[in-house]
């Protein structure tokens, strides 16, 4: 029988994501492999039960460790807090499972290595959640880079700001603290990050600056005890490419009035592209040539001609919303577990070696931040 | 059981919108009922076993007649050509299901009205697909005049243009027949018909004007051979308000370049709401008063405060898409025949009355636009 | 010598801008002729003097007819309150002045007619200060629409509102009364009705709507003592045009929000233009062909190859300003002006028989709006 | 008599732009002086005579020696190529003229603070040409921040890009040898340099790099023999602020599609202000707080309650353009020298000490990116 059965570690707003998007992915695409909403852990049964119930999961469990030696679970997904990272994914893969991991991939950098080298070891598919770089614009946007639409990339002008952090009476979570891979560079620059690295290409050396700007906060919503931040509320870095682009990067989740400004201006020696997630059924392009009078950027709104958007409508213009830009990161590796169960090598993009990839260059900019010099990449 | 047991007549572009919506709404809401894709019907027997294992359900069949007359069925979701629509829910009425109707309900309004009638008389459920309606952008420029935030509504500019019609060598299809409620006022102008009734409340009269532009197009796609078109190209009404507003309205299947201008300018005396599908997760609205200097119309970002907007995520700015709207749809219906089973008088929104209403101003403009003279929509 | 002595009839809002325009244009143009600000009028003495003073003209005189009687003065610039707009022009006219009129031409179109007859027999040069027809974005706006680059011409969908009488508190002018040619659709509508006829072509018939939102206003600031408004707060109409095309047209001056509002959507067979006096440096041009996945609206910025912008600035995206589209105005008058007195066959454009034909649109629009039928605009 | 004399210096496109200001000023403020466009040079007798000529000039000299020293000038402008800056400025101020000097106000940093010392020791008025610091919204940007509406400011993002530099085949200029100040960063960066500076206040350290991407072009139009490039196509820099906030800034001659990305997004702990000059009359603003749901970002249309504006338009909405901030520079200009000649202490703004900071910074980065390491600004 081909279904996929799928085992969800974590039921917050990524696992419902998670599992909103292996509902959904099958009546879609034609895949390989039915995926079957089987298991579902929670840190407690109660909390496990209700919600298999809730997302549609046919059993549950308190325990993640019942989920990963589960024989019946094909496919681990793992929306858990980031420190649980490792050690989840580490014990799946050795259980042989694929896994699907909600970025960042580990809290380290060693851990994130060490859970590549794990899955290659052991041959499993992987895929780390960078959902945005599924969206059918950002498809558009790469193809215009690969196919020399817009000249040689010379610059990269990127940001990930979101506001959820700004008011400094929001209280301090595990993301405040140290060694989560919390921070704005580490939770949402690493997006941005992602981009950087899926349209540009590599990045060899970086200059970084981290900002903590609210540097205590409140240990409970309105209290009085406040406890030292140990992470980045912003952070702003130089950027040095493979390629010989340049550029800078922005994460910040203090930044008033921004809710998903995802954004990227990437300028070619031919034209130019304008991104930015807030509109992100949409891509600027600007290109040379054409009659005098008459440039300028286009708005390209996505259609069915653009990466996966004709799985979800015949018709342009009608626009895809966040679910399901993660239902087309499903459909990736859903086809990557079938062409690995057919025995053909598979991979899903980006797998753990592309998320340590991504980690690097974030760490990079920690260790330039600290030190205050430019470091090369390599070099972390 | 709590099952609700679907059964889908046609499986084309809303058809998988329908089934993708029944999919998706038991993963996001605490619903009465769970839906199950149960059966589904097409032309025959092949098209309908394809469709039935592409879209995930059950049963197929090749004869609606017999989706209808099945006793498992609790609702018929009616997705064909207009023409049948009629037939299709007239039938499932008299079986006692509860029927949800892509829009236009019926190809003249005397069918809608007759389909209006049987609905009450036999007392199900009826909902009909303007899916436009449940955007929680919508929800809240409903809001916020209901609230009297913006004053009296005085003015309302509106439009629907798209342009899939607009290339003269766009080969004739059943949408250019005169009795099949094709025409860019009936197709898509009733989506716009419907968001001024919805927010601004009955139009009362109207002076309407009907244009074919290309009124000869090829039989079939590249063919010499052409035939007359029966439908306007695009429609423009002056409209009367019973609240006292005016304003106008446009529809066009020509309007290059468009490919979701479904859009509106709201003016009411102390405020005013501006709204494009274009970016349907944003809201623009200016309200007088505050401080010298610093007015504007603001942009507000679709949220979790929103309408629907939670149910799918619980951070603001990540944006849902077109699918979306239509599980917002499905889950009013839902609750409406959880309520009707559980012996509560319950309608869903907008029901074949609301639809009829809408219907019977875009007969108002036909009839306005064929005579030349301003038409009370109560006289049609 | 090649002097050009300017007499200028009031110094409000308009009065200066003609008065920079004629500052501003010798020092940006190579002109048959140099501009003087010779002479100003004012309702008495003192008030023209400190006009005089303040704009920079040389002589002063509190009574207008002195100043058309002038025999230093060659050209007459009227910046009245409408009603004064007939006699002052005709006064000038039969002293064989060229009049430079604002808009709109006359209170009543027997006057506007009568105002053109006199300056055809006369042959003295006119100009109506419709500046907004000035801007080079609708100089190429008109270029796209002659070439054919959108191919022919189908739709028309334009508006001018702003929200300058929104307020109810708003004490009752000149602009409210009968017989000034004040309202909405004579006052700013007109702006939109030129730039129709200037884009699309003729008019030929109406279906027009006016809509007194604010029927009393106070008769002075804060007065509880009201009066009754007799003209439109708000108008709509559908248009016929000549060639074909179809639309509608809306004013405003209670449009909450609104501070220049002159938009308009262009469709063509091939292509369509969109563009708002609110970002006046910019067209949004589609047009067909091109890459599969590439097309969109793109964004024209206001550069040198545009219209008269290389007068202005010789790098793009630099953006002129409203006193600029005036100083363009003023030069084709200056130009006009100049031919005629080498001999030359000229004319400005618009000029009284423009203008005429503008105000007779309107006419049109308000006589429809009474009788409630639609109306040739050639029978008023 | 309150005439002020003006001498000019160059007549390129800031030659033309200085004297319409000057020529436009008198008509839009009341001033205590009366600019006369006295004395024009430039490099020969012919050119200046045409100059003069074109641009209302009643004198003309092709000797800017001449010009400086000659008794009637009251304040020379300067609008040479950057290396002439300082002997002009320098001779000027010797020979007890005001001076208003185009940016970069020297192509070195010593040189610039020569020219400051000078101009202090001397006890003139100098103006430097930061004309983007006069724009209303530039103004009411500031007036925000000053009032604290937005919080303590902790994030600066800007940039000023444009493409006239971005084809390869653009000839070889003196804006790339090494000793003009040429180069994306100080021939345009200092605009968003000034900008933040204005905004922010003082910058204490920065990480630069500079980036030239086109390192040889043509010796002229169409050649084939190139010359080696000695600046910079693009620039970043991460900044730190005296206050506290931190942000990076990017200059870019080579950005495709770009005519005049002068814009910033400013962020404080209670709000945020984003700009561009590409739509230079509109200021986005989100200040937190106001009822749930109803946040966004406003579009503030310039109008006359933000700074200069109400000069040019008494009705919002209208726009001012480019060479109106070059009135409002040169009103501030006039004022500082009326104040002056009336033994007031008087300072236009930006002087030259202003412009040596603004120089400062920029040569920090260059520093910097030679050296790869964070510079103290104070330390150059």
């Amino acid at each position: 029988m081909n279904s996929l059965n799928v085992g969800l570690v974590g039921s917050g707003f990524m696992g419902r994501a998670h599992a909103q998007a292996f509902r959904a992915v099958g009546g879609l695409y034609d895949l390989p492999l039915t995926p079957v909403l089987d298991l579902l852990s929670e840190r407690d049964e109660a909390t496990a039960a209700q919600a298999a119930r809730a997302l549609g999961f046919q059993r549950h469990t308190g325990d993640w460790r019942a989920l990963v030696a589960d024989p019946a679970v094909d496919v681990v997904a793992i929306t858990t807090p980031n420190r649980l990272h490792a050690p989840i994914a580490l014990a799946a893969i050795e259980a042989g499972k694929h896994v699907y991991c909600e970025k960042p991939l580990a809290t380290t950098l060693a851990d994130a290595r060490a859970m590549a080298a794990a899955a290659d070891a052991r041959g499993v598919v992987t895929l780390v959640g960078f959902n945005y770089l599924k969206n059918p614009m950002i498809a558009l946007a790469r193809e215009i880079v690969e196919s020399g639409e817009i000249g040689a990339i010379t610059g990269f002008r990127g940001i990930h700001a979101e506001d959820f952090m700004a008011d400094p009476a929001h209280p301090f979570t595990w993301r405040c603290e140290a060694d989560n891979a919390g921070g704005a560079l580490a939770d949402i620059g690493s997006h941005i990050l992602s981009l950087a690295r899926h349209l540009v290409g590599d990045v060899t050396a970086v200059s970084g600056h981290l900002h903590t700007v609210h540097d205590r906060r409140p240990v409970a919503p309105g209290s009085a005890e406040t406890r030292a931040v140990a992470v980045d509320d912003q952070a702003h870095a130089l950027l040095e490419f493979a390629n010989g682009a340049t550029g800078t990067v922005t994460a910040s989740w203090i930044a008033q009035g921004r809710k998903m400004q995802l954004a990227f201006e990437l300028v070619g020696t031919k034209g130019s592209i304008a991104f930015t997630q807030e509109r992100f059924n949409e891509l600027k392009l600007y290109t040379t040539g054409g009659p005098r009078g008459r440039q300028g950027f286009r708005t390209i709104e996505a259609g069915p001609e653009h990466g996966d958007y004709a799985a979800f409508c015949p018709a342009p213009g009608h626009q895809i919303g966040f679910g399901d830009l993660k239902t087309i990161e499903v459909k990736g590796l859903v086809e990557a577990i079938g062409a690995h169960k057919a025995g053909r090598k598979a991979a899903a993009y980006p797998d753990f070696r592309d998320a340590c990839a991504i980690e690097q260059i974030a760490e990079a900019i920690h260790v330039s931040a600290r030190e205050r010099r430019w470091i090369a990449v390599d070099s972390v």
